[in-house]
């Protein structure tokens, strides 16, 4: 099967058959990263634009990287010295980034709905790399594939999701994804992080979605768990009392994990608060995965730019 | 004829020759853009500094894209991270840039005339990105070569430059290049924000520019407006009451626009600040040519860049 | 003799011989810059991590250019954006980078060691571009080969160090290289700015390192004189008691200068403060190497990353 859109928006809108295309895409760009020479000519003479409202390392690099092994020339672009700032409107940023004819546009931004408004006023692929709490459809196909790689199958698993379900962009597209894919979703945390939107989400799931506020629970016989990044600068906003607090009450350690199935696997989408959503053992351990999600997530990157912009003339 | 300039630090001592050499140049390079591979290997090996001391996304992007396209490899310099601010001199940095071998090295500064002073110092050809309010020629010739790609020509065209004339390196390139090949420039703005210096271009022009206070005087029958942008942040310094009254004087609207000749065209150098110097119509009417000046500045820069030191050895 | 390190984290571990290695292979890289087309393909398909915990233009472009004109990708990452600021451990920004595969990593850091932290954790080449006052050794590279390009030798030269010692990792790595090569180095600064460390290398030194706080002391005779760059913002910290006073007593004017042989050069790592560390007669007379070493500081490393990166295979 083909993968036919012009943008990668948000995976609640992608089918099964869509997801698993971009999945199986990876394969021929993961063995890129580990040859002598890390470069394909895939995207030669292509532009792609990280336009970043928010800072990120992590994520602004593993585009730059992925775009530059598939040849493509890469234009850096952060809010700090952004026009925006000069009281432009967001049509008219998009619009002249068009004029200047990208192939791509990676785009994070503090606000929801950013890239499907970027993306009705420009040309150019677009690719949501986080809005506000709302997507990051790559983070969630780099935690699948490295599920899938691992358990060989993501349907019938049974995936924790714990920590502040509430602000995490990364818990609500992995929860579509996963779902999608045939997964059972037990996502958990402090009640006063689980928003209102995921009722409406297990409504429509059939079973195969559900919420608690004891770790325990979640994690019993769980095939992987997926432990979510405490913005600890939310502190303030005071939902819950301390970090050390949250820590004991949700803190992934080796006696939480002995309640999962004996391979269960862990994931977590970086950086890690050390101690804090997972103990140092077990974040040291053949559990975890951390690190192959982001090796995998380079390769994610490649095959959303080259489904995307790469097939152009085919 | 050939273009044989070291530099590009203004358009004030370019002659109508030269500054046709360059617009008839920019053809060859507007369709790369257009290109399914945008990218030309014209000047592989070479090194094109963007050395920035004021920030700017749109036109750092411009050049970045444009050097690339001619597979040209980039490096961006900014300000904040300068040893200028370590209590270097302009001299000793120009000095050490050289010795890196740059091919091009495009400055931007606050202060009019550090070009000039950067050509001096160093072999490697010097693009002024805008330099106080003195010149911004790459500015003046996208804003040229928009203009005669619709209207096919330049010589006898009546075009009006409004708005804060005293801080805008643009209307001052402009009016250069303008009147150079033959246009007939009408400057117009509030009394406190025309500077002397018009007086003098005044006197030199053979009555190809006169200078106004009055907009609609300005517009009438003209065959091409170009509105400045106001910097909101020069506001303090009370050159005129408020945004708002400026906007009633002297912003752009469908009336005044009638004013002006039926096939009268818009540009401005952006970021636009809507519903202030333009109305949100007017810049969103087939009138306004605002996004072809953006996507002609990418082929203008790779022109230039081209003609200063892409022909080494021919 | 082949060079067979992963990293270069410092001189203090290189054998005169492997110091000699990295030295002759300098020269096939030096001419490259001089060329029309600026750019071999050794390093094509490679990934080079510029990391920069502390800002630094000079260094930081110098590494970028010697990488780019190798045909490597580079990928810069500066502190402000780092996820280190999100409470990551080093070792964990470490791993991630090193999930991304890249082939070197060029490091600078306020914290002497980190270098070598990181070196145990990624397979990826470490390059030392500064640790805190610890070692800096592209910096001696450069400037031995900058010495030796002149005097077409080290060994039993006699040059001057002079000025914050103490602070200097310049300082320290030069002091290393030129006394493992055979010259005698001769340190001269404030008491108050020579740190005890010092001791212990002249106890170890066989009469080849002498300090002391008397400036004309150093230069009398000397073949070469290295001049440190004094931090304006170690003033409030007291070491000594003024710029002026400073300057009076430690900067490099022509009389002192006619106290070294007639042919001496003069060096410093940049960027100068004029009127400081060296009078502006001095700086731009014929003995000032500073543009010198500039220019060697590509080559080297050039040099640096194709002994590290380049040979993979061979």
């Amino acid at each position: 099967m083909a993968f036919n859109r012009k943008d990668l928006l948000g995976i609640r809108e992608l089918s099964a058959e869509e997801i698993t295309t971009i999945l199986d895409a990876v394969d021929s760009f993961r063995e890129i990263s580990d040859r002598d020479i890390k470069k394909v000519p895939t995207l030669r003479g292509k532009t792609v634009i990280n336009l970043f409202f928010e800072p990120s390392t992590r994520t602004r690099t593993s585009f730059e990287i992925a775009a530059k092994r598939l040849s493509a020339d890469t234009i850096n672009i952060s809010v700090s010295t952004s026009s925006i700032t000069k009281g432009e409107t967001l049509a008219d940023t998009a619009s002249n980034l068009q004029a200047m004819a990208p192939d791509a546009t990676v785009i994070r931004h503090s606000s929801p709905g950013v890239p499907q408004q970027l993306s009705r006023l420009v040309e150019a692929a677009i690719i949501n790399a986080g809005d506000g709490a709302h997507e990051h459809p790559t983070q969630a196909l780099l935690d699948a594939y490295t599920i899938r790689e691992r358990k060989r199958k993501i349907a019938g698993l049974q995936i924790a999701i714990i920590g502040d379900i509430m602000h995490s962009r990364v818990a609500r597209s992995n929860t579509h994804l996963l779902t999608r894919l045939g997964a059972h979703v037990r996502v958990a945390g402090p009640r006063t992080l689980i928003p209102p939107y995921y009722d409406r989400l297990i409504e429509n799931s059939e079973g195969s979605l559900t919420v608690s506020d004891n770790i325990e629970e979640a994690i019993a016989g769980a095939d992987a768990i997926m432990m979510l990044r405490i913005q600890k600068e939310r502190m303030s906003e005071a939902f819950f009392p301390s970090i050390k607090e949250y820590s004991i009450q949700y803190g992934l350690t080796s006696a939480r994990l002995g309640l999962a199935d004996p391979d269960c696997i862990v994931l977590h989408p970086g950086p890690v608060n050390r101690g804090v959503e997972i103990s140092s053992d077990v974040l040291d351990s053949s559990r975890s995965l951390v690190l192959d999600q982001v090796a995998n997530g380079v390769a994610v990157r490649m095959a959303i730019l080259f489904l995307l912009v790469g097939r152009v003339g085919e």
